[in-house]
């Protein structure tokens, strides 16, 4: 599997990293993902250098752990800090892999690149995430794809239309307006339709659920797998300002070649104290997600099975612009990775 | 998995395919199968060319259907008819492989060579699964092994002594006379035991069960997986036409390496309209197809990994003739159709 | 999977074979393991020469089996004693590949090597398993680990104070004197902590648990995979004879690349008839080595998939000279088995 090194990739929501050790499997590596009493999240390769036991057996000991299997002790840096083995000194390469590793709004994000060029103002903005201003709800999954087909997904949006109507479904949605923009290593779809028919998903939170409303759909994808998804309705003609806005956070990490870590959640501008909207929100990722997406998705994996997209020849459709711009995008920034050990420039023309 | 491809292969019964899109893994690929409104059968690759979703999660639209990922549509051909993103326009190569597929003798029939070369007169006559004067009794079961193997078991009927007995175990089996000729490219292997005790599972609809019989076992196999099989008893001396008989059919098409689909059918010329005779028959089905011919082939998939026969030196005995000769046969007959583009000739000789 | 094939591997405990035909996997091969009328035990592989069938399908016949598939007879040298088809000759190269075979202290050994050198005097010795003077408790179990994983943590018992804490955890335990000896092609580490806390796994047995004992720990590995683990306690100063002692049978064979039989005993001397000691026995088996060793060994083989343990370079401690030196000791006995059609020296230096 070949991955972007030099870039932030979320380990998990923030919320399910705490003091006690866990473990996920991410980026082809077992990773071991806890908090120091600060509260600063570590993550580590969770495999001893000794005898290769899961580090997540063992134990916390102050910010650091014990090894479950022969007591090898490592601090949150992954260097060895006890040996209690014979004269007890520390053996040259004693030393786990740690990962430069940052809370970032609601999320724990890891580095696996180069640490020195760890930076933490790159990690893409999610800051809606915790946002006063809106009411978040979201959760995770596990999809048994390639993490680039569950990108190709979100980047082709008119799959509301089919996969997800009636319930996401809009009129004239597929000969909309249609906008494919990059920004800097970032790139972003954007869909609008003047004075249509308010899709279900808005209408119980509409006062007037049948005038006409404007509805736009974009999508932004940071490289590798970060998609923010705005989708809003107002009635025609008034400012989105006075919409109704839902954010949509679909954030993706390979955990191997074919199965990838999903973490989603949607941000909505209304009702922000309403658990029955919370309830409305909870369905709708359960069904359109779980039980439309991701069968669909890991159909598309089976269909393809080891083979790469474009080695498949693909027929390609209009609707595709934006997913195979973003393919080319990261894969001309993967080539770039490997071809030097320069960083990878913010954007690539 | 070398195949033979210019022949006909058993899809499903044709009962078990109607209107709903429906999907089976045959000859190492996914395939659709569904009717149109006049009923004629349609066999298509389950994968839409343009990301490679399962088209069977998709709907019927007339008698096309419609991809149910992104929509574009496809006729019964495979042909793409329908194109709604962007200007609509039908892009070269929107194209779904279908199979030719014909309905015959209660089967459904698909083809995966050269489609101008499917003449459905090249069909292996199984008429008598329609045929008034007999009672069929069948249904289907996936043995775990290569279908090669399944072949083997029905071709050396040795083994019904010693795997199926006491129930269908003859008196002097082992040493009757027995032909194996070969009839264009089929292969037919003939065994006549003259006055012996009827095997049990003839027994209950004998006049006098313990009256010596003729008894005759005879597989025709036509490459490269049908097979059928006719047992017969008649009281000794008398003419095969006045014999209780019974035609098997024993159809295997491949799904993968070590995977096969086996459908299978008893018809007798007895008892037509004797529910008792029809629960003796799925008994014996359950009995000797799925709990002993199944483990016993897929024991020998096991104990073969994947290792091809031939390069694991079996040794041979005087019951293998007819198996042997079956798999000299098929292998000959896919080395012509790799070696040319002319169609395989009816007799290989 | 290179095995040292010139050696004695435990099949299964003697009591665990029986006149029936079993068949488990060892050694890479499907293995049929049964006893003759006069109770001496076979081993043969388990696949009919003719179409592979697991001979264990069929049945006993005098000493020797029957295939149950299309009928040969071998003996229990392997040798085809019956050919019921056609004419009735044997043919030639019809014989099953069998091993010799020993029922030896409560064990049924195979020797996979050349038959000639199959020395039963060269059985490691196990005989306290069927001592008098000692009462045994014992089972098996399957590892999903490759079997020197299985032998490195044996062969390591600091972890008995990471691992096992708090039940057998010994207080200085790891600074204790530590003697690696070798014997031949044996190899023993040697453990002892002069006037300690006797461990918990001792106190219910002691007059005076919280006299200070000497304790030792004596590990003993016969290559490939036998060892022998002598644990005891004795009143601080007093001699060995007088103390408490349990001989651990620890006997692993391979499977697969990473799966192993483990059988393992523990045999004590002391409270010979008292359930409750048995009953404390087989708890701490299913603590220490279902609950405890068994998940540690497994995941160490998770993280490191199909590397081999060199290749991936682990750190190595003062713990480590006992293991590590019978892994060299063992390569080196692969080695020049591969080398040569010597029989393999008792002792390599
Ligand atoms: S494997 Fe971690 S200390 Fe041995
Ligand atoms: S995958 Fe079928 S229309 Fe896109
Ligand atoms: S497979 Fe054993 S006799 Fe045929």
């Amino acid at each position: 599997m070949k991955l972007l090194r030099n870039t932030w990739y979320a380990a998990a929501w923030s919320r399910d990293v705490g003091a006690d050790l866990s473990t996920r499997e991410l980026l082809g590596e077992p990773m071991l993902l806890y908090r120091k009493h600060d509260g600063a999240p570590v993550a580590m390769i969770d495999r001893c250098p000794h005898r290769f036991a899961p580090l997540s057996m063992g134990k916390r000991v102050g910010d650091g752990i014990e090894c479950g299997y022969h007591g090898l002790q490592f601090d949150c840096s992954g260097a060895c800090s006890k040996n209690p083995h014979g004269d007890g000194r520390i053996p040259p390469g004693a030393r786990v892999r740690s990962f430069p590793a940052e809370d970032r709004h609601g999320l724990v994000w890891i580095w696996p690149g180069e640490p020195s060029r760890a930076d933490a103002s790159l990690i893409p903005d999610f800051s809606h995430l915790v946002s006063p201003g809106l009411k978040t709800v979201g959760d995770e999954m596990t999809q048994k794809a390639h993490y680039e087909l569950v990108v190709d997904n979100l980047m082709d949006l008119s799959h509301v239309n089919y996969l997800h109507a009636p319930y996401q479904q809009v009129d004239d949605f597929l000969q909309a307006k249609h906008d494919v923009v990059q920004d800097g290593s970032a790139l972003e779809s954007r869909r609008t339709v003047a004075g249509t028919r308010a899709p279900q998903s808005f209408r119980p939170f509409l006062d007037d659920p049948d005038a006409p409303v404007d509805y736009w759909l974009n999508i932004r994808w940071h490289a590798p797998g970060c998609c923010l998804l705005e989708t809003g309705v107002v009635p025609a003609g008034r400012p989105r300002e006075q919409g109704l806005v839902r954010i949509g956070t679909h954030i993706v990490t390979p955990i191997g070649a074919a199965s990838t870590q999903y973490l989603y959640a949607s941000s909505r501008n209304y009702r922000l104290d309403d658990p029955d909207a919370d309830d409305e929100t909870v369905r709708w990722q359960q069904m359109g997600f779980h039980e439309q997406d991701k069968p669909m998705i890991e159909g598309v994996q089976t269909r393809m099975g080891e083979r790469e997209l474009f080695s498949m020849r693909p027929v390609l459709l209009a609707t595709d612009a934006a997913a195979i711009r973003a393919r080319r995008l990261l894969a001309a920034m993967i080539d770039a990775e490997a071809r030097s050990d320069q960083p990878v420039p913010a954007a690539i023309a």
